[in-house]
Parts: C-alpha cells; structure tokens; sequence
C-alpha cells in the first residue's frame, strides 16, 4: 500500500510532465521552418496554383464594368481604356505573370519580384510604375498562428494590377462593393487612390491580427496568474515566434509607404499624399504596438519565472521544515533505543511519556524560532 | 498534536501563498486587454456620448463673450465672427463631428480620427488647418492605473475647435479662467497662443500623474526593502504595465511638438514658435524622467528577487546545517541500539553517558568547522 | 545544551540577515523620491531663499571693480556700463528674478525658466540673449548622494547674469581670482568668454563628482571580492541609483554645447567657439566615463551573485554530502536493531565491529566515487 | 548489491555527463580562434597559391572568346580589346596579383587589399576603378561550420577582374553558363551588368548558407523539445558562434552595396543602378532574416534553460517529498523502539499494527494535504 | 577515522574555495581604479618626465637628415627649413611642451590638451595645424592588460611634431626604417602622408593587442568547456574590464579619422585622402571584432554559467536519488526494531531476510521507476 502511495505520488506529477512533453502537438517545429525559410531568389519554389482567375473592374466616375476571366489574354484590351482599370489576379503562375507584365511593359525585375515567395515588403519604383510588395497576414485560429499571403501591387498609368497567391481567401471584397456605388470617393479619384484604398485594406488588416493575438496574449496571462501551468512556457515560446513574423512584416512597410509619400512620380496625385500619410499613421502605430506586446510578453515571462520559483521554493522550504522539525524526534527515538544497562528514566514510570514529550516540545520550540525569524 | 503543528506550519505559508494567488482583484487581465487593444481604423467601436456639451468662448483683447449650448449648430455663427472662437465639444457623437468638420470645411480623414480610438498621438497639417490628436492621462488612484482621454484640438483661421471624449472632467478649467481676465497673454495674441495654452497644459498634467506613479514607485521600493512581500512582484509587473502606457503616449508627442515647431504654417505666429519650445523642452524632460523611472524600476527588480533568493538561502541554509548537524547523533544511536551480543561499553556504567556526549561533542565540532569556514 | 548550539547556528546568521533588514538607514527610500521627483512647471514649489546677495564684477582689460549688494536694484546700473559686467545672484527669490530679468529685458518664459526646479539642463536663444540652465553637482561623501545646485546663465551683450540656487557655496571662486588678474585672458576677451570659463568650471566639476563616485565604485568591488557581505546588494543598488543621477545631468548638457557651437548668434565671437569645443570634448568624456562606471557596475553585480551563488553552492553540496555519507550507517544500524530471534552475526564475537566497519567503509568507498566523479 | 545499485545510479548520469565533456569534437575552440583571427594589415600571413589559374572572357553582343592560362601574364593582352573582358583568377599569389595590377593601373592599396585576409567587405572607389572586397560563404556540412572565401573584384572601363583564394571550389559556374549564350543579357550590357551578376551570386548564395544554418537551428529546437540533452547546450552555444561569422559578414555588404548605388562613376550605367538596388533588397532581407534567427535562437535557449530547470525541480520536489513522507514513519519506528520499562499498547494485541497504520495513515495524510495545496 | 573523512571532505572544496578567494592577485580592484581613472582637465596630475629625447628627422625625397637632442630649443631651427621635418619628443615635461608649442605657433588649448591625461581620443583643426590625439595600445603579458600610452600629432605646414609619454618603448621605428630609404612613398609625399603613416602604425597595433587579448579569450574558453574552474569567472569579468577599456579607445579613433576625411585643410593633400579612408577601414573593422569579442565573451560567460548549474544539479540529484532510495530501509529497520510484544515474521525463521529483502528490493523498485521517468 505504502508503495500505490509513492507510485501515486510518482505517477500525478510524471502525467502532468508528459503533458508537457506534449507539446509537441501545440508548437511544432514546422512553425520554425516556416519561419526560417529563406528566399534564394533564384529559383522560387513556389507551387505553381492550378488555376488562376482574373476580375477586372474598369470604370470612371459615370460608369464601372466588371469581368471576371479564367485566363490573364482578355484583360490585355483594358490597356486601352480610357478609364481605369483595376486588374485581380487570384493564383500566380509563373507564365501568365509573364504575359500581363510583358503586356503592360513591365520590368523583368519586378516580373521576378512578384514570382518571389517569402520576399521582404518593399516598394519600387522601376520606369513608369509603381510597384508595392506586401504580406497580407492571417491569423490562423487553429494553430495559433500568422499566416501570410504575398500581395503585389502594380500602379501604372490609368491601372492597377494586384497578385494575390491564394484564391480562395477574398480579400478586397469591401473595395469592390465600395467601387460599384457610383458616388463612393474611389470612382471619383484616378488610380493612385484605388491603390491607396488597397494598401489602406491590408494595414487595416494587420490589426485585426494582431487583435487576436493580443486575445491570446491576455489569455496566457491569465493562465500564468491562476495557475503555474508548464504549458505556459511553451505558449509564450510559441507566441513569441508569432511576434516575430508580425514584426518582420511591419517594420518594412513603413519603409514602404515612407518611400510612396516621399516619392515624386507623376503618378501620385498631390491629394492622395496625405491618404498615405493616414495609412503611415496607422502601420506606425502598428509598430508601436508590437513595442507594446513584446514589453507585455517579457513583463509576463519574467511574472511566470518568478512565480515558479516562488511556489518551488514554498514547497521546497515545507519540505525542509517538516524533514528538519521530525530530525529531533528521530534522535531522541535513538537514544532511548540503545541497549546500553544504565539509561536514566528507561525504568521510570513515566519515561517514556517524557520522552515523547520531548519530541513534541522540540519541533515545537523550533516552530516558534522559525516563525519569529520569519522564515515562513 | 503533532499533527496540528504540520498543519499549523503548512497552513501558514499556505495563507500567505493563497493571498498571493488572491493577486487577482490588484491586478486584472483587463488592464493588459485595455493596453493592447487595437484601433481597426474602419469601425471605431466608441460608444456614442449620450449628450454632448458646447462652449465656446469669443474673445478678443477687448471683449468675450461665453456660451454654453447642447448641440453643436449654434456654434455655427462663430466661424464668420472677426473675433477667436475657441469651441470646445465635451462628447463625442458622430453626427454632430460631422456636422460641425463639414461646416468648418475641416478633411473627412480628420473627422475620421477625431472619431478614432486608441489612436497614436500625431500632428497634421491638411488644406488651412493644424490638427493634433493626444490624450489626456489621469491617474486613478483606486486601481492604480494610468487612463487616458483622447483629445483632438483643431487650430484653423481665428479659431480652435477642441474635442473631449468624457464630460464630467473638466480639464481646461484653468485656462478658461485665464481667459476671462481682459490683461491675460492668452487674449492678447491670436488662434496659436490658445492652442499652446492647451498643449502646454495637457503635457504639464503629464508630470502630476508621473508625480503620483512615482509615489507609488517610492512605497513598492519601501516594501521591497521592508519585508519580502510576495505580492511585490504583481506590483512591479502592474507598475511596468502603467509605464507602458506612459512611455506610449509621451514618445509620440515629441514627434508632435518637433512636427509644429518645424511647421511653416501662416496659422502660427513666429513669436509663438518659442513658447512651442519650452512645452518641447517639457516633453522632453518628461520623455527623460520615463527612462528613470524605467531604470528604477529595474534597479528594483533585481534587488526585490536578489533579496528574496538571499532570504530564501538563509532558510535553507539552516535546515540543511540542521538537518546535517543531527544526522551523527541518528548514527550513533544506530550503533548503540543494534542488538549484538557483544557491544563494547554497553554494560558500562557511563556507557550511556559517553554516547550522548558524542551525540553532542559531534555537532558542535562541525558547527566549529562551518563557522570557521565562514558558512554562516 | 543542544538547545543552545542550535541557537547560536540559527542566531548568527540571523543576526547577520538583521543587520540586512538594517540597511534602511543607508539606502532610504527618500533618495529615490528625490531622483523621481518631477516638475510641474506651472507651481514650482522652491522654497523662498531668506536672502540674497549679488556680485558684481565690471571689468574691462584695463580695470575692474567689484561691488556686493543685497538686493538686485542696485545692479541695474550696470547695463549702461561700457564695460563687461558679471551679476552672480546667489539664492533665487521670485521678486528679485522678475526685477532684475524686467529691466535687462529677458523673455518672461526665461524667467520662468530660471525660477523652476529639477529642470532639465537646456540651452535657449531666446531675443538678443542667450540662455543656459544646468546644474552644478557637488558629491555628498557623507550620504553618498550627488546633489545638485541649479546654475542659470544669461548671456547679454556685454553682460553675464547667473543664478545660484545655494548661496553657501561658492563654486565660481577660481574665477573670480583669475578675473582680478589684469593680464589673464577673461578680462582681454568679451562676455562670451567668461560664460564659456563659467560651463568650463562646471563640467570640470563633473568630474571631480565621477572621481568620488569611482572610488566608492573600487570600494565595493574590494568589498565584493573580498567577502560575500549581503550589504554589498543595497550598495550597488544605491549606486546605480546615484549614476542614473549623473546620466540624467551629463547627457542633456551635450545637446547645450552643441546648441552652442551651431548658433549663429552675435554674442558669440568665432574665436571663442573652439573653447566651447574643447568643453564639448569634456562633456564627451563624461559621458563616456558614465557608460565605463556602467558596464564596471553590471559586470561588478554580475560577479558578485555568482560569487554568491558558488558559495551557496558549495554549502549545499557540502551538506548534502555529509546527510548523504550517514545514511547508509543509520540503515545498517536500523539493520542490526531489528528484533527478529535470528539474525546472522548477531551473536558472533566480532558482529558489531563487523556492522561498524561497515559504516565506516561505504561512506569511505562513497567519498573515494564521489571525488572520483569530480563531484568536489 | 545495494551498493551495485548506487554504483549504476551514479553511473548512469555520469557517463552522460562524460558524454558532455566530450562535447570538444562538437565544438573547439579552434573554431573561436578562426572567429576571432585578426588582421595585422602589414603582414598578410595567407598562404601563397601553388598555382594560380585565370579564365578569360571577352566578349561583346555578337562573339566570345574563352581562355585558360596558368599565369597572369597572357591576360594583358585584353586590356586593348574593344571588347567587354571578364579576367578571373583562381588562387593568390603575391607576385602575380602585383604583376596584374600594375599593367591594369590599380591603385598600390587595392592590391594590399586584395592580398590580405579576413577583411572587412567594403566598396572603393579609386581613380579610374571601383573595388568590392567581400566573402562567398558555404557551409561545411561536416563541421557545421560557415567557412569564407574572400572574392575581389574590380570593375574598370571595360574589364572585370576578380580574384578567388581557393582554385577548388567553382563558383561562377553560372554565370559562365550565360555568358555562353548570345542572346543572354549580360552579353547584350557592359562590365558594370557582369559585376552585377557577379554580386547576385554571391548574395544569393548567402541565402544558401542560411537555409542549412536554418535546418540545424530546426533540427535543435526539436531535441531541446524531446528531451533535455546536454549537449543541446553546446550546440547552441555553437549555433550563436556562426551567426557571429554570418552577420559580421552581411551587415557591412550593405554599405558597399549602398556606397555603389549612390556612387556616381561612370563606370555604372543608369539602367543598372536598379539591378543593385535589387541586390540591396536582397541583402537587407537576408539581413532581417538574421535578425530572426538571433531571436529564434534567444527563444529557444531561453526555453531550453527554463525546460532544464522544471525538470530538476520536477525531480527535486519529489524527493523532497519521497524524503519528507517517510520521515514520520522513522520517527514512529524510534518511539516504540525505545527501551522504556512501560510504553503503551507494547503489550497491545494489535499494537504493531496500530503503529505500522499510523506510519501509513500519516503519509497518506500528509499527501493529501500537499495535493491540495496543489504542491505536485 | 570517520571524523577525519568528512574533514577532508570538507577541506577538499575549502581549499579550492580559498584558492578563488584568492584571486586578488589575479584581478585586484587597482585595474578598476585606473579604468575609472578620471581627468579633471585643470591640473593634470602627470608625472613629469625626468628627461626628454627629441629626434628629428629632417627630409626631402633627395636627402634626410637625422638629429638626437636632449632638449627642445634645438628644435627650433628646423621650422625655417624647406624640407619636411619630423619632430619627435618622449617624455612630456610641461616647460619643454609650451616652449616648443609657443616657437611653432601652436594654440595653446591644443598645449592643455597634449599635457592632459586620460584623454578621450580627439581630432582638432585649430588655426593653421591639424591636432591629433589617441592611446597607443599595449598588452602587458603579465599582468593580462591593457597598457595605454598618451600620443600627440601635431600637422603643420611641412612639419610634423609628436609627443610621447614613455621614452623607453620605441613605437615608431618601422617608420624610421622606411624614412632612411630615398625611394620610399613617405620620402617622396608631403607632411600628411607621414602623419597618414603614423596613425597607420597606431592603428594597425591595436590588432596585435586584440590578437593576444583573442588568445586569452579562447585559452579561457578552452579552460570553461574542461572543467569548472570557480576561477574562470573572476577570470571572465577580468577581461570584461580590458573590453571596456578596448572600446573606449577604438570608438573614438573612428570619430577622428571621420573627422580627417571630411576636413578640407589645406594640409591634406587629396592624394592622402584615400589613404586616410584605408585607416579608417581598419578601425571599423577593429570596431566590429571589438563587438564580436563581446558576444563571444557573453556566450562564454552563458555556456560557462549554465554549465556550473548543470553539474552543479547533477550532484544535488544523485545526493537527493541516494537519501531517498536509503530512506524506506530506514523506515523498514525501524518497523522491525519496534518493541511490540507481537509483531509478524519476528519469530519466523526467515524473517530477518525478508526485511533486507524488502529494503534492497524497494530501492531497486524506485531506481527502476526513477529511470523509466527518464529522471537520471
């Protein structure tokens, strides 16, 4: 019996330990991986999407149409138009990229860029266009984690041609409802506005991710103040690394817009500057946060430290107290033990209860001098 | 009775422990969901003000006249009076910011950050106007905790439009009394000199409630020093989070003092730039003292776990000397107490006495060792 | 008697841990409210001085005269003298700054400058007047301390008005010695360069306060090295306290030479710059000799816990071993104390030397593995 | 037998921790000293080539040509051909690097430049040439090391030269690819476009490395997550030894490639500025991507450390606790061992039984207590 | 015998421990001293030198002309020479310094700056000369530090004037060697290719210093890795010291050459310019191995701490495995040496083998468990 107890005494914290060792289903490697990858430029890995579609939105102040196609040859008749022309392309694929770029003379670098994968956000200005790069991030609730989609914006003379990855996520859905009301501000202004309104959408979109993080972050601590879970640590692990990727996605685009408002290209209109500005405002203070989160997340690990070392050393200090208070009564249990003829009191009526008072009265005593230190 | 002493020595920590655990009501998960909460930009989750409150002040050096009105339509008139016209809105409600931006033909993106929340301090310059949007702080004294009211200030052609978030705050009080004095500075110049009043007195509130953090710090540190309370670490870690929300809103708004003073605005007087300056100077010194109060803070830490750790060695130091210092005498009352036939000293008369004796005469040469090598 | 040696084992280091808990009067808390007290511009709380006195120095190369007043009225002369006058007003009293500052025609935001507390150290060109605000540092040897002295200098066409805050320290006696000299070069040059020798004194003075501040550095370190003294914790913890102190007066004061060296301002002669230069060059140092007392300080703590932490360590190791070299005799005593009828040896001539060789050689064997292991 | 038990319990560990000490094949300090090699700049100390081999292109739009030598001389001859030449030479020697420099008219410090070693990658541009110094990394998949292997190149009117140590490895191979073919840009542009690609490549290559730096770094993190190796500890510490290598060797090939796109020679075209600018990108990124791998590795050493100390403490408190329960038991045993005339319930039918219960019941007890308390 | 067991157990590690207390001798707190050495710039407290040697190098590219004195005023002539002349003093003695510097027209701001010590690293252009002063570098082998000596350049028209503190190291005789050759690059250039050679040299030393302070970081290294050295951390926090006082020499040194690159003195010839520019290249990269010393060292220190706690564990986890697996014997021999009346298997012929059984085959029960839980 006394061995279920130690074997139950094993046995809880060890369940509690695999738990932790668990972990591996909460935070894998792969998360890493995704993370390290790198970009050797030449020879972009990407798998090439299976099918691609094109909307195409052309329309001025009086008037819009809409197309959607399977195919990159029939938005080639919208250079033409004299209104403007927002061209979508949901799914890259390395040939029909080549197509529309070589059509609308496109610089072979930028061609490259856009097929890229995990590229830093950046902003270009090559001949007579204008060409942004960005991630548009998602925060998986499943995983935990953020997930990007590589965007590439092309404002050029009356267009704007974007390249999202990822067909089946709708971004811009608001943009196009917001396009089709005839008196919304974006018919009434030239492309760099539409170009605006995109950038605008997927900044805008960072906070929400970052809502959500900020929800798991509020939620960790929670779990550190009630209880000193082991997971915790790995949680923290785990969203650090999310952190990272946000980070790394934010900071180069204020390069991005910086480099949009200083920049003096015909295509920008003077009143769209301070539009840019706003969105500058907003990935600025974007960053701030993200100051702001990763201040929170050491603030909370060094509370957890802190707290596991503060309930380790409460129960370790119990432990040695109650191992240091029964020393005596094993010592004096020792002296009247040995065999020796003459032990005084061995034959007196009360002896024994002398004895046992003795073991009671030390601990005791040493109880008082313990507390009155203070040490517990 | 024995067992009563356990308990006893078990509860008592325990109670402290469960205290600690208890940290909760001092230091809420909400403060961290309030810090981290984002601004989406497009939805502005703010709830509408129920009623707003106008004043408005018409002076010139000669006259003012004062008003107080319930809506924002009367204010209206003021916009053609060759008087200053400083409008100040307590509450804000969507419609009438609209109603009264449009009317003072002031940019739908201002309006859309007067409507804001959670936004970063920052200044702007659009068509004829100057706007600045920072908060306010104030320092609850109940929770302990830095809240902020976000506060936008319009300075266009002779006048000055300001927007309060919260009503029963009355935070320009001094001002308006400053302005009702016919010899003030404050009448004597025109639009600028108001809305450095209003600057200067929002950065000079920033100093009382870092007056009132620094108290706070003061008494952490005489705790700290005083016992090792465990709830000093929540503390702290409540502190740091407070600091955080100073350090955020105090950086931004050198950027926008540093943006007015460079401005070359025809709204602001030459004469005005200097006193600019000295609120500046303030920020500046504001900005400075966040850093002390951050190294202070740190200084702290590390003195409040150093001493903790120290305290905590002591305690297990002594149960480790005692411990160690009894197992002889177990020993020898091992030896003594086995039953063989032939135990020297065993029938002798002192047998017992000589034993004992090394039970003691062994302790204390040890404790004459480890004192002499300066182990406690 | 047991009693007593326990005792004393648990009194010693306590006593110790007292004079710990004693450090209250080394290391009050007040320093800290001193180092974040704050300044809210608008009331500056300085106490009144009950009296002021004011020297003036009027020279020219040929002459100079020196008058002591006890009030400033009488200074007022001086600003028709065709020569360079020196107003020193030692003790700052709110009537006399705005006298003296009306009729030499200072910038009221000067004025409230100079009357101010705990100011930031800033330089102004404010008019036809160029303005500097620092503080001189004095170290406390007997609280260990940096005080410091507020030092306002006007610099006018051909005038120099400073404000000391403390008129019982004389700090600019050099100078006034140098200044009786005909030949010495501040009475050949202008105003500009006697309010260089003034910034000259004063930084110099800085480092008379870093020299102190160093040794108490190097004292602590032999402390530190010498013996693990609890005390030492709250002494680095006090001296960091009194280098943020230090940073906090040294940096801004670069900014103030800078100012100083770009402006284009009249009252500054070309030839007089490269002596502002060469001060530069000082405040440089000084700073740099702040960021060395830093790095000594962090490495000195960092030494000191591990230093601490090793001799913990070894008293651990030490104890453990010596609990852990007796168990094996107390099972063999508990062995041969069993009261089962047979029992092998029990009987045996030589069984309890038998049983006590035993106790002796697995401890012994233990020892022989553990140093094997290299375990101490 | 009890003492082969201890024995193996003392093994065990120990020959992992011998395991540890053997750690020195993983990770000498040879490699410390290749990190930390200096550059005495007088003496280069690099080895002579035994041979050197150079590969001459020349080409222009419509032919090339493609040499081999083994000395330098024969490559003289194209400094007079109309054509764009490409000399690259394989293996440095002394004489022979002197030799070519002097015949193309290179500055007397670009060749000190050339022929000393581990030197920091910089751009220069001397007279009539511009210079890059920089490292090609690879990887040594054996050692885990990132060897480096400086690469010269100098772009004069008309000519590349570029210089290689090590003969063996072949690293243009590509760019000889294209050359090859006439319809290739670069053979279609002028040298400044072959000293692009020659960059690109070594850039890209970077990435490369990284990408294996990145598979370790994944690698490590799941043995820190499966289990607490030792050894995890070295490789880590390994691990931030070649990010040391890798960063001192990207940061600065930002500046040079910065210093080439401002550099207004005329040995760059226009239309090639944006091709290094594309290059930049590539090098901030891989620059970032850095960045992320210092955090990745801060991450995960912080949860290794943490993961080591809950383990230790896992273990600790359990036998701790093991120790603790039993010692009531010990106690219990001591009290009825003893020899007292008259000790209750010794003549007790059930006596024994009683007493082995209480041994039992109080652990159980005590277990119960600690459960609750949450202390395991 | 057992008495003396545990007091050499205990010696054993004592003597170890005095041997690290010891350590004074290997870094006494005099280092601190003389790093934190400040320079109060009014009275500089050098020694005077007892005597001086002055040699001039009086040159053309035709012919060079070699003095030795033992004073200055010879000297003196050399200034109305045509030829180039390098004056060089050791040993600083305040009445030679302003005579010399008076005869050459030198400001005397630049003679308090030659006569201070302790000085940061400065460049100046004073009227017609160049000022140049920094710390030549040596590594005392012995004592293990940093040795800094004072050296003043002084650039003039066609002669230049050095001042060195120690007369016994002959720092610049490579550069008499190159003098003494006609057709060497210093004979056939003007003054500032000389002073150009001159820093060269100093710079070009601080390598060697860092080479043989690289030596004792990976020898230290080497020492961590084999063994716990309780010295390697005095030993770590030592060479800490000698970082602190390598970067404050090399930081500055980059201001200086910065400062002579972007001078436009007519002194430097543009010529020299680049040359200058190849200095400054090695002192960034002295720089940056400054910086990779210190992150080898804070791995070190990490890999070296961590690795104490390991072991430091182990120990303390085999202790804790053996108390505890020892503890149920105890327990079982207590159960058995009870003195009940009636206790099962007392009598029983086997009995006493049972109970050994019992306490050998619970331990070994334990370890089993122990180890399945991957414990040790």
């Amino acid at each position: 019996m006394i061995r279920e107890t130690i074997e139950s005494a094993i046995t809880r914290p060890t369940k509690k330990y695999l738990r932790y060792l668990g972990i591996k289903n909460l935070f894998g490697t792969d998360r890493t991986k995704q993370i390290l990858k790198v970009n050797p430029t030449i020879l972009p890995h990407r798998e090439e999407a299976r099918e691609i579609r094109t909307y195409v939105y052309d329309y001025n102040p009086q008037s819009i149409e809409e197309h959607e196609f399977r195919s990159v040859e029939p938005c080639f008749q919208f250079r033409q138009s004299n209104r403007i022309s927002w061209i979508n392309i949901d799914g890259i694929r390395k040939s029909d990229v080549e197509l529309i770029c070589t059509h609308f003379e496109i610089h072979p670098l930028l061609i490259e860029d856009i097929l890229s994968i995990q590229q830093r956000p950046k902003m270009d200005e090559v001949e007579n266009v204008l060409f942004c790069l960005l991630n548009m991030l998602y925060f998986n609730e499943v995983k935990g984690t953020v997930e990007q989609e590589q965007i590439s914006i092309v404002l050029g003379k009356d267009f704007v041609i974007s390249f999202q990855e990822d067909a089946s996520r709708d971004v811009f859905n608001p943009l196009r409802e917001k396009l089709k009301l005839s008196n919304s501000k974006i018919r009434q202004r030239s492309a760099d506005y539409l170009c605006y309104s995109m950038l605008d959408m997927i900044v805008d979109n960072y906070f929400t991710v970052m809502e959500k993080l900020g929800e798991r972050i509020e939620d960790l601590e929670e779990q550190v103040i009630a209880s000193t879970n082991n997971r915790a640590l790995a949680r923290i692990s785990s969203l650090r690394k999310e952190l990272i990727v946000l980070k790394r996605n934010i900071a180069p685009v204020r390069d991005l817009l910086n480099g949009i408002i200083r920049s003096e290209s015909d295509l920008l209109d003077d009143r769209t500057t301070k539009y840019f500005k706003d969105v500058y405002d907003h990935i600025m203070q974007a960053n701030d946060l993200c100051e702001n989160y990763r201040d929170v997340m050491v603030n909370m690990q060094d509370l957890y430290i802190n707290n596991v070392n503060l309930r380790m050393n409460e129960v370790m200090k119990v432990m040695a107290i109650v191992t240091c208070l029964l020393a005596p009564a094993t010592v004096i249990g020792g002296i009247f033990g040995m065999n020796f003829d003459r032990i005084p009191y061995l034959h007196h009526k009360n002896g024994f209860y002398i004895a046992v008072f003795m073991m009671l009265i030390i601990p005791v005593y040493m109880l008082w001098v313990f507390r009155k230190r203070g040490w517990f």
